[in-house]
């Protein structure tokens, strides 16, 4: 295992020190992993709280800040936070207005983030709402998941809700932003090689030399087909056809396309990439109107890509070109 | 090789496409290899070209627009690009204020940005300055340079270069403040796995499971010491007692600290080892004023990291603050 750290059962606490010492606009408890917008919480403004296990970053601690997240939980490395802390998170952005909970569909995530939200309402009487993401198309069901898996699409939900939010939209119409940017949303994954959890110390699987898996989960978990390497053009056809099946996209349809990096492939792939998705979506008449590449949804130093569109309004444009101010996505401030 | 593209030939041309199509704010023309601000050239201002090898995206080009650079010019990868091409993009940026050259210390492409200098002099009379950037600590001559090469750095200086040229100052003038960046940085990096050129299809070198380069170039050129594998913290002494010796950085100095990723160390490892720099310029009373932490300056996708120190003023902290809106630096606009 070839990885710059000190101790594998300390990583999570060292990056987030690293990510306190970097970033002093926000607020990090390492002790208790939450990592705090630092103006929080603001009174009369819907919080927005995500989290999930650890591994995946610039998701989710990397998306906090001005117009996108208050507060976010990490877990342990591919392990969910727990409630104890997601409820600390949801009492240090309740500004009044109450709190949404962004979820990705897992079933220890779906469980904890429930917890919590009974917890919190208990105690303090705030009142919570909860978006489960699951916009990976490639199984129904899977290794830690009933349903769908939530991937790509949290990002742009986080940054979609979170402008809302800003605006000062009541807790019901950000949930509704969010709800419709999960229901506009499509994504599918492909991995050339695995990754190695820290505290494991060996590949989360194995695919060989001339094998890619399609279809995979941010965890390493199976997809749909383990097939021969092949060029990228086939790989951008292995996933966006059935992402364009699924919603379905249609011609004249206005998209936020996103090209994400699993953590281990360089930008210039992924540009690679984009090009072969972006003809393929000129050829069906579907139009980008806007585009993000790079690592945001990763699973550690995993090599691979994932695919993700959003069928975008006028609505849910603004919500994306509205300022962000976080240490992963920023423009406008 | 595990890589996602389709003919190892073209790879530098279908990442430019995918960069035309997800940037449609910018002018790139693939078949001549320039990346182009979209309202270039700008009448009185001074224009900012910059270029080398492929492989180290999003460096050069998605440094291009507000507040950075004018022009890039990506060679093949690990290539210089050539002189009829860095003429094209002086030509294409030039509004009578004059052009900056910035360039990375490597003979080919000192060289051919001298030739290109010279027939773009000759041709249009434009006024051509050059900064050779030059901050790697590691060693005095290498692979592929007389003297140090230029790493971390050049993507500083290009922003705060790009934001004197954008308030309107006059060439000489950015130049200064180019050569500035450039005499107040100091670099350093280190690998703990190679990379593989698409072209070559084989590993440039060979290291051995349980062992890490330190001092490594960005070609992944040989560094002062091949050494057993250490923890985090270990390897940030090995890289930042060179570089603070070196300028030599003192007690009281403000930096700007940037922990760069090669390609494929995730986030989280990157942030640990911001902690680690963190705590030990701490202990040296050396504040961080501004960071940087992400894969700016890659080895296509090579696992390891480097460190990079600029000493600070309140001028260039102003630079560095400055909008800046290109497709990997974007803040204030």
């Amino acid at each position: 295992m070839k990885k710059l750290i000190n101790d594998p059962a300390e990583v999570v606490d060292a990056a987030l020190a690293g990510l306190a010492a970097a970033h002093p606009e926000l607020r990090v408890d390492v002790k208790q992993r939450i990592v705090v917008r630092g103006d929080a919480p603001r009174p009369g403004k819907v919080g927005l709280v995500s989290g999930g296990g650890s591994g995946h970053e610039p998701l989710h601690g990397g998306f906090v800040g001005l117009g996108m997240l208050d507060a976010a939980c990490p877990g342990e490395i591919f392990t969910s936070p727990v409630p104890d802390q997601i409820q600390a998170a949801t009492a240090a952005v309740d500004g009044g207005a109450g709190v949404l909970h962004i979820v990705k569909n897992y079933t220890g995530d779906v469980m904890n983030f429930e917890m919590a939200a009974e917890l919190a309402a208990a105690e303090s009487g705030t009142e919570i709402r909860a978006v489960v993401v699951n916009d990976d198309v490639a199984v129904q069901d899977s290794l830690y998941t009933a349903g769908r898996r939530g991937v790509g699409a949290t990002l742009i939900l986080e940054k979609m809700a979170g402008a809302a939010a800003e605006q000062g939209r009541p807790l019901a119409e950000v949930a509704r932003v969010a709800e419709a940017v999960n229901a506009n949303s499509r994504s599918m994954g492909m991995a050339l090689t695995s990754c190695t959890v820290p505290a494991v110390g060996h590949p989360t699987f194995e695919l060989g030399e001339d094998e890619m898996e399609i279809g995979i989960g941010i965890h390493g978990e199976p997809g749909r087909q383990r097939v021969p390497l092949a060029p990228g053009r086939d790989v951008a056809r292995l996933l966006l056809d059935p992402i364009l099946a699924d919603l379905p996209f249609a011609q004249g349809d206005r998209v936020l396309c996103f090209v994400n990096g699993l953590g281990g492939t360089p930008l210039i792939e992924l540009y690679l990439m984009f090009d072969e998705i972006a003809r393929m979506l000129g050829g069906h008449r579907i139009h980008i109107e806007r585009s993000l590449v790079g690592p945001y949804v990763t699973s550690l130093e995993m090599a691979g890509c994932s695919v993700t569109l959003t069928r975008l309004d006028e609505e849910l444009t603004a919500l994306w070109d509205a300022p962000v101010r976080t240490p992963a996505l920023r423009w406008g401030i």
